[in-house]
């Protein structure tokens, strides 16, 4: 519930000033975000009063004004047109601003059986489904990417760690792929965070509903809701909470993204010296003529651990807050949206960059791999009927004694998943599974 | 990857006593949670050695043995009888151990094709799936206490407030329920949480598969997996994931009923006075002997204010590792259990005290809710004509000279989720919708 | 370690507008970061040029021209019209490249000795430190504010609460008064702080010092430092360490200030009333025209709650990174700048606005604060000689049948920082003890 | 304030059973963190009886009974022979109960004047103000270590960092000693702990004080504290914020160690090689016979990995609760206590371990480490005259045309903080004056 751009009761002019600190210090950064929610809040605008024409608290021709009006805006939006007054406080204002300018009356009629609370409610949430859309289509395009990558360098041999200890023979396609699989699960809750924003809270008002027969069913259906928050008290608890499920996905998201950067981090130092970049993408030092630092993943992985704390600053924001509507919720906008568009920058940098990635030949030439088929001998052994304990100890005696020898046999590996088997198809066959419950 | 209960290589008194200590630091409470895990580290070895005798493995004999002394073991657990002796390391050598005991060079021939990494991961992904059934049979109930509750109490008035003022009239119903509207969304979390940790990483080894050729689409249906962690290494990264998820889903449903627990906490007190609970419930003061302190609530506050940070610890045990299984990992099951446990006792102490729920009679015969109804009253003025803004600013100069007065106009809220329509069907469709998902 | 403005290397047009979109991701929004930072540049390159110049690198001419030319700088930072060129990256390409521009070979020779690394840490450290001594002094204001209103309604009584339940008389100066004194204790980690900032970090180079004979003690007092960060590798670490003491600083005011605020809104609900604050402060509803919304302590407890996740998110960016500076620590600008403001914006608010606080009149009249008085009445009889536990029971069953009685008696609280003795002069010493070590 | 052990209104048998599953609920694990504060509990005891004969609320003979019980179950509590009853709430009542059995109507007095909050509350300062100490000697015993083995490996070349890229040389002793420089500063926030737990809360009540004349200043100096807190209120509110502090302060230990570790798992890898240590440290793997994994440094980075998180979880648990003690704050006990002893574990380890790190011969050996020297030679260019810009170019395009050599020049790091000068008294000197007003 927030103060009107035209205040109700006249203030004299020292009450004026007073009210000017405060107004700065409340509206903040409002304004900002407020025009990323502006033609939602005209979808928003069209679907309420197309209802209120149905329940006949507006007649057929003041609903045809208030349509095309609410049309021409949208126009304005998409050329760049629209933006907000200074001396009005958000984009909700501004709009009904414009209508009240352009229709009068009518324009006031559009208020009818609708709280500020919901209203912006119902823009955020239009909002945010759009940009979950973005975020899946740009994590689809990055699975493209790395699966395709994981495909060309699946002959690649690169050592495998465990404790940062040099394990076992790993593959460049199956490090990739790990990365692709990963995202599969990270749509997962951005699946469910997409459940929540496509609720309907349209007609829950300040929280308690309204006394006019509001018809929130066919809201849900004009706005492409697939379902309606049913009880009003919880509509308005889905502030905040919808942010945060969204975060949640986005931190997930985060976490793949971040770990592969960081991964990337450290093969790309010398003394992994596995991958090599561009010189477009690394950058120079200003006293180190021989650095190839990489900037572009440090930042991705520092951007993604932002997000990581995300969501525990939104659930801050409401954390044993009592029932109802509660200014703090306007801090989610700022909280959430840039962190929004930082993911997507994140996620289009490495589409871009990743395909330019080079892998070293050879890479398990030096001797200090050998002893990555330790376990390889152990399983020969074995298959020769040696018990496991066995081999065991046999391999580790030879490793102690210093007479371990790498004999380069190839590679067995028959099971999906391994080496040998990287199971593409199928890592492709689940995450589109999940994919396709996100675009509908 | 850890110490074997067994170690391969002897060492002197000297050596052995230095190891101690820094065997106790590395052991540290993994034993008391590892006793959790022993029946599906059971399960988990029975469908790998009948992996094995698949493959030719293991022989049709070795494997009858190996499946009776697991099933023995079972038995074991079930009836409390099964311990880890004080020299073993954890659950699954004492596992293996007993089996070598009893059945020698076949015991020994269960680890094929195995690491303990797989193998411990295997377990935990079955005793989640378990904790996750559980938690949502709580969830349920906790459901139809509150849904109950709701029908009960939908004609009592109750005050709804925004920014903690007098706003609207409500219902006690209606707060009641918005709570039960909310654990279905929580459990869209714990949907994608089951998941993933319905996903089989049994084959992936140490996080780079196996030379053996594993069929792991057969652990994956004697298990019961949906499907399986097909990339080796996401399978390990799977590890401290999957527990997130949980995570995730637990300080969502706990944000759930410690809101609820913290309107209980302000509306008990006094200058509220909405409720009362048996003294039973409630707690005496050493000092004031007019106390009632709803401890319970408090604490139930407390507890799910501790799973906000969940996710957040899980997050920092991995954060910025690189690739490859890092025995931080250990440390996920210290975080996580216990706190599995508290969040389930926290449900069934709501479940058990919110029936004995007592509502105060005519809550709003207190004067200073009258202006609940000024919105009541500018509908109907709207309803007569006027416009919102003139009869806003009618009502508003009623209250400022003092002469608003209450009517005390039956309400007539018809749409649905407004006090006079909860829609319990709805919210409950809605609920069992996702329920169904998690309820295999 | 940052590419410059002027690239050594030249590059294709190709490589350029590849180079182009990552520049632009890796700068982000640093530039409006750097703005803050150019004098404390300034005046970190005039410490460090001074000492060139002491140790023979630098002629005493060339000091002349450099140290005039930043003067004229600093000069132009102060009139607001220093700014960056749309193509340098940063603020201290900016102030390097104008240098070189104004005087040629003698500006190239001012990065002898230092690399961007200690550079900008310098810079930081200055900027942290000057922004402290802000803090420090709204803290002070605000201080002074609540210990006034404290003195002003030292009469007023009001309930004390635990549990949400009523509990003991208080009063209005002593509840403003414990959120004075909780400031003191703030102001301790403010000062340890400032200590970290307090630490001279140029001379350490990229983390590994320099083999030129550098005077770091010099540059330690010239940059009124307290003392130097020794060891090089250290010094870099600083980074984000510095960043997160402060953090942690401001998240202790920001609990305290917070607390004050959500205090503030559960007070001024209609069910306490104890406060009232003048039209120009609260706000209205579009709604529901008799609220009178605290918007502004909403926003207060909203920004401050953001202020706790300020520790984890600097965390999370270095959290299990190896030593040496990595680009990561960029964000700890676009992270802890803006919150800086956002504090001081929230002290400023408070300290305007807290001294418009209105008290109800007769707080304790309303008969349901009678049960205030039980442990008064208790103390009473034991004062008479009947044990604690006898008193106890004997009040507590007047209170079961009812026939407890309020005896409006005069209260005596006679040790310090009980109702009647508020100790605001020992409060006072300790407050200004603590904020002298940070004021000097 | 707490249920006491023994109620004072009887139950019937089925209320009684119906408390039960509650008082389980509500007591949780807190009987176990209890034994912790019995003999800081005892001594708070004394201190405040010792009060009340002074101000003649006890008589000097009913004292010395008191006294003199106290001294025997202090003296029970050092041989371990104090323990809680089953059916005793918590350490406060047993203590109590034990005093009022022993005594009778004496016993029953010394509840006079003080509340169970203040009571607890004291008991936490004292034990917490122990403990800190404790850390402190810890903290000290690793600066120890971390120094002298500094001394021991100053002249061990080693390659430094930065991006993870090669960088410029480093030494073993810098390396280490950067890791007790940083030491000092998190001391820094252990005395804004200490100087908050060193702050006397008994005589606040239960937060509204006490209308009995207490001797505040008394307390104050028998039980060591340095000051009081004032105000009751904010007396109470100290409860979770003394424990944040603390949090804090060993969060920022624990990143300084998790750090070092996370380092040393890095280095121990055979991609680095720098360091070993004896295979009673390591550990092996049960499948790979050549690994020596670092699981006690992965185990510290993983324990002190969740100490940051202690911070958050402490803040959680009082945010945007209102004024008041509420119930919530019994969960700091089970929050704070274990991660205590989890941190002085990770210390106590690594200053057992620490000392057999052995240092591999000729690090900079490998040719990859070359170009460590090329800052070097940029320098060793401008000491002849050439500006930075023409030497940086030249070595640059020696390094781009392949043929930049290393020139195995003696290093000359003559200023402090770097590879040449350690500055170890410096960094020892400015230790132990934070120790210094820690330890005291």
């Amino acid at each position: 519930m927030k103060k009107k751009a035209t205040p109700i009761w006249s203030k004299s002019s020292e009450e004026q000033s007073a009210f000017e600190g405060i107004h700065e210090f409340t509206v903040g950064r409002d304004r900002e975000f407020d025009l990323l929610l502006a033609p939602f809040d005209m979808e928003g605008t069209k679907a309420h009063t197309t209802m209120l024409e149905r329940i006949g608290l507006l007649s057929r021709e003041e609903l045809s004004l208030v349509l095309e009006a609410l049309d021409q805006m949208l126009e304005r939006c998409r050329e760049g047109r629209f933006s907000l007054d200074p001396n009005v406080e958000d984009v909700h204002s501004q709009i009904e601003y414009e209508l009240i300018q352009s229709l009068g009356a009518v324009g006031e009629k559009i208020h009818t059986g609708r709280s500020r609370n919901d209203q912006v409610l119902t823009a955020i949430k239009l909002y945010l489904r759009s940009e979950i859309q973005q975020i899946a289509e740009l994590v689809e395009r990055l699975f493209v990417v790395l699966t395709s990558l994981a495909g060309k360098f699946r002959e690649e041999l690169m050592p495998g760690y465990t404790h940062y200890q040099i394990a076992m023979p790993s593959s460049v396609g199956l490090w990739l792929s790990s990365y692709a699989e990963s995202l599969t699960d990270d749509l997962e809750l951005l699946s469910a965070a997409q459940r929540i924003a496509l609720k309907n809270p349209l007609g829950s008002g300040a929280g308690y509903g309204s006394s006019f027969p509001l018809d929130r069913r066919l809201t849900t259906d004009l706005l492409g809701f697939k379902s309606m928050h049913v009880n009003s008290i919880y509509a308005q608890k889905s502030r905040g909470k919808t942010e945060r499920f969204l975060a949640v996905a986005m931190a997930s998201i985060g976490s793949t993204i971040g770990g592969l950067s960081n991964d990337l981090c450290l093969y790309l130092g010398q003394n992994f010296g596995f991958f090599s970049f561009p010189d477009t993408i690394t950058t120079g030092s200003s006293i180190m003529p021989h650095k190839k630092n990489p900037d572009v993943f440090e930042l991705i992985r520092a951007k993604t651990s932002r997000l990581q704390s995300l969501p525990s600053e939104l659930t801050l924001l409401s954390h044993n807050l009592a029932t109802g509507y509660n200014r703090d919720m306007q801090l989610t906008k700022e909280i959430l949206f840039p962190a929004i568009q930082e993911l997507k920058s994140c996620l289009k940098m490495l589409i871009g960059v990743l395909p330019e990635l080079k892998v070293e030949k050879g890479l398990l030439n030096d001797p200090k791999y050998e002893y990555l088929f330790s376990v390889e001998k152990i399983n020969q052994l074995m298959q020769k009927g040696t018990t496991f304990r066995q081999a065991y100890q046999e391999v580790g005696k030879s490793i102690q004694n210093g007479c371990y020898t790498y004999e380069p046999s190839e590679l067995h590996y028959s099971h999906v998943g391994s080496v040998g088997v990287l199971g593409l198809d199928l890592i492709g066959k689940d995450f589109y599974e999940v994919l396709e419950k996100i675009k509908e």
